[in-house]
């Protein structure tokens, strides 16, 4: 008798779930597809230096018959960027896919280590129109989706990069800081501003704080810090945010938003609903990624939406009537 | 410096192609949903066994942080035979999906490791409305992807399956008879014949003739046997091809046709057209594998239709213009 359990992370959909699912990452790629974005299809199997310079324990990796490492793409915008800097793609340019992405995650029973993404990218375009063209497709993505309540969180990958090239930090002394801002731990920063003191210990204590209402998170930070390179990604984030002010009813920063993706080199947004933990959109601004394929620099925007938090999101909402 | 190149195998697709492919799995998908197919996804990764007893080369295996070894999957219908044995599903039941296999193949460069694949799997009805609806749906997809050009042909899995069984042959001697019917080798089928005598001996050796317009292969063969087992599938292929004359304009036949999996149990087909080798639609009737997963057997019939190969067909004929 063969074997009918499944694997850590693997699951089954069926009825109103696959059908729901299904028609999500259809809806928004046709979406995308009418305004403009030319579709991409990239392989699920790459060699592992696309992902990263090293192997990670994260991505699903095997090896093939000649003995080189391959992984199951954890992410579709580092394939994208092979794709511009190895191949005569020519810029500017406009993707979209939808696809499997997998992360190899064993901490919690019932976690999916495969999802369905949709996303764009928008490269070599003047930065502050890839922005808004980024966001408010993202906005039309979710609302094509049918998802009712959700949230754009802004911030800029420029700020922690500061100050942790500023702290230079022990690797262990660097991931214990990140788990730190992660968790918004108000007394473990205290701590650690006390051992690694800096010219950023009152922006650090803060971090747990600046959160919400993008106006006033931006003015308690820049009484926070003189440093011109925090202030100018500040500025940065304060045109944006303005310029947005007319597309999305509530915008927020959170400036202890870590980089979901080493790439992000600029403005980083995310979008949460009220009922899923897991973030719907992720996105921000990535132009170094060419350069790690040995390509030029160039202007890139981009963000996933993670259509199996989209699902749970809305779940309880979904009725389908007959073949409708 | 990343690596830009991509492993054997695996292809980016761009542009028309990208979309092209994705027009037509999603166009096959809503048909098969409005004609009342339950939409079913299952994992890209599943425990090897699943798909076979024994690990399989032709797989893409790794090993998961437990040591258990696992494939990507080469296959859907083995994946649903799992589900239906494993879960709560009731039958009947009708499913359709469409998705990524896999398929670690290495002879030649420029071949495709991963393709896109729609099908329908219709478990638990009874077998003669499974397969004609089973038909009809086929050529509903193959009419919506717009290919212009196909042919059905049909087989009984039964017929080499007997001989096989009569012949008693050894792993080598099986695997060389089972190549010499795929090349249709007449001379190296009348050479078996002398070494491996038998009641089959005229049938085998005609095997590279039967094949054509169903009557006249169907008459010849029943001049060359007088085994009951296979006079009985043959009057099967009989009535299914003539409750088809008024569906398919051309109906074929092929007796020399091998399992493409080795779970049929009766009628296959498969769908052929004149500009590309691969079959486009791969199909048949396989109630034998729900008691592989410790369930009992069930009427199955089921196909899947290969997106890559109706691309290769159509490809010159596609026009997209602007955002339409």
């Amino acid at each position: 008798m063969k074997k009918t359990t499944l694997p850590i992370g693997m699951h089954d959909k069926l009825f109103k779930r696959a059908r729901a699912m299904y028609t999500i990452e259809r809806d928004i790629s046709d979406l995308l597809m009418n305004k403009g974005f030319n579709r991409i299809e990239t392989p699920t199997l790459e060699h592992f230096q696309v992902f990263g310079d090293e192997v990670s324990a994260n991505n699903y990796n095997l090896f093939d018959k000649k003995g080189e490492l391959l992984s199951l793409r954890p992410d579709i915008t580092s394939q994208i960027g092979r794709v511009i800097a190895s191949t005569q793609v020519q810029t500017p340019i406009k993707f979209s896919y939808s696809g499997k992405v997998f992360n190899y995650n064993e901490e919690m029973r019932g976690l999916s280590n495969e999802h369905t993404q949709a996303g764009i990218e928008i490269i070599g375009f003047p930065v502050q129109d890839a922005l808004q063209e980024a966001i408010e497709t993202a906005k039309a993505a979710l609302d094509v989706s049918g998802v009712k309540n959700y949230q754009f969180e802004f911030s800029h990958a420029s700020i922690l990069k500061i100050i942790f090239e500023e702290l230079n930090l022990s690797e262990k002394d660097a991931q214990d800081l990140a788990v730190l801002i992660r968790d918004k731990s108000i007394t473990g920063l205290n701590e650690f501003t006390k051992v690694h003191s800096s010219e950023f210990d009152e922006l650090i204590k803060n971090l747990p704080f600046l959160f919400g209402q993008a106006s006033l998170v931006l003015e308690k930070a820049r009484s926070l810090t003189d440093n011109e390179d925090v202030l100018t990604a500040l500025a940065s984030l304060e045109d944006l945010t303005k310029s947005l002010e007319n597309v999305l009813t509530h915008i927020t920063i959170d400036l202890a938003q870590l980089s979901s993706m080493p790439y992000y080199t600029g403005i980083m947004f995310k979008v949460f609903g009220d009922k899923v933990p897991d973030a719907f959109v992720s996105g921000g601004r990535y132009d170094k990624l060419f350069e790690r394929f040995g390509a030029d620099q160039l202007t890139a925007v981009g963000w996933a939406i993670d259509i199996d938090s989209i699902y749970r999101a809305i779940h309880d909402d979904i009725v389908f009537e007959g073949g409708a």
